[in-house]
């Protein structure tokens, strides 16, 4: 009978640990999770504070709980500074392979930005650093900037938004903007209107910042729809100075140079991520 | 005594839960978790089984056992016939909103496409019907593919593709096609030549399938890369007589018509997806 009881928690903690992980943002009542699981509320209550202590402790999220009458626990899918530091680390390693640089200067990321792996990862960084300024809609311009945006919304369990260049018959009335790039093109950058609710709080991601003429474009983008850009974060900065800068700016890695005579990949980690490790305290 | 061993347990194996299915498809080895919990082989082994059982049970995945010396478990994120059916059901309700009808008789789509929380069952979805068939890569085109394409191949732990409409000089060396659209419009789809190894097993993931024109276009791209097309999955198809199939074709949703004088949405279970429920047995 101890034996069975015992088992009956382990399984139900099984199911709690899935079914808050699986669903990041998303807020459960205690009361949903007792008829769920056909355990008391207390015990559920007492379920979750142990799963979110043992999740801490291995850096890997957190429950949230939210008091009050609307109130329940949710999984956030944040990352500790530690695991954090580890990412830019694994990152560096594997861009600074050689076999990476592709005539003219570049340096091929579109593997590791397309990887459902490595955009988890940037994600949940990204979404640690931004929670704090509660944003509640992530937007990116595409192609490449999905995967890591995607990532980032899921994380925190908001939507996402993807500007594109041209408006589509199929997504209904739309904005554009014009945007010149630091190579001197002009650009355009298309949302449709119901994309961002006006009064929205948005965070962007892009998966490289050069001058920044494609957050200026976004930021514009929100402007017009009555919504604000409370901050930017990139996978990858050049050390360009940048022309704009859109609320707190975060970027993981800094591309110095690509040395294709010796071969050489300088990729180090930015100086906002740094910044941010310090302050996050990274020791733990 | 007892009582911290049975909190030990029940520690371990939430570390256990959250770790394995943070990882979709990584193998992990026996003695990898062991030494990483701190406890036997064994013991590991056994708490593996029951976190199968209970996830199995819950319909919210399956860990899978690999023997031989290279052996382990992994984690893969496939969903029960009954919670895919759920899945349908849920997105016709969404997506038959008169308030998504656009002008021109099309439907809004692109929020729900955009969705972490959609694109991610959806993707597990796909994951779960195309996984007998040992696919070892994803292939999309730009852009509106990008998520369900990125949450099937997590679910699998496989790597992403994607097809652009312009070759990128940043990208190096790549492969163009043309393909002729439904609308009788030509159009260019490139891909790096990297992004796809010679003798992959491809999974084509799309959005929205009408005259097949972009399957067509992405087989082409896996034939001239020494690869082969094992299947296509795409949420939503048009009744329209499709003019090219590649492998196994597979489709959740059928949307027949969007009448915007009596504002009504005509969508439904594709009869792929209703045959494929019946095959795996959805009274499950």
């Amino acid at each position: 009978m101890a034996r069975e009881a015992r088992y009956a928690r382990v399984r139900r903690i099984v199911g709690l640990t899935r079914r808050l992980t699986a669903a990041p943002g998303r807020l459960y009542s205690l009361a949903e999770l007792a008829e769920e699981t056909g355990a008391a509320r207390s015990t559920v209550s007492e379920d979750v504070a142990l799963i979110d202590e043992v999740l801490r402790e291995t850096g890997l999220g957190a429950v949230a709980t939210v008091t009050g009458a609307a109130g329940g626990v949710r999984w956030l899918d944040t990352v500790s500074p530690a695991r954090a530091r580890e990412l830019a680390q694994g990152m560096i390693m594997e861009l600074s392979d050689p076999e990476r640089i592709i005539q003219g200067g570049f340096l091929y990321m579109t593997d590791v930005i397309f990887s459902p792996f490595w955009a988890e990862r940037i994600g949940a960084v990204f979404a640690t650093r931004f929670l704090p300024l509660a944003p509640d809609m992530v937007l990116t311009m595409e192609t490449k900037g999905i995967p890591l945006a995607l990532a980032t919304a899921r994380a925190l369990g908001l939507p996402l938004a993807v500007a594109r260049r041209e408006s589509r018959v199929t997504e209904g009335p739309s904005i554009s903007v014009n945007v010149v790039t630091s190579s001197g093109r002009i650009g355009a950058m298309s949302l449709p209107r119901r994309a961002i609710p006006a009064g929205s709080r948005v965070l962007i991601v892009d998966d490289f910042m050069k001058g920044g003429s494609t957050v200026r474009g976004l930021e514009d983008l929100c402007r017009e729809l009555g919504a604000t850009a409370i901050g930017c974060a990139s996978l990858c900065e050049t050390p360009v100075e940048r022309q704009h800068k859109v609320g707190e700016y975060f970027s993981i890695l800094r591309l110095d140079a690509v040395d294709e005579s010796r071969r050489v990949v300088d990729l180090s980690p930015a100086e906002s991520f740094t910044r941010y490790l310090e302050e996050a305290g990274s020791d733990a």
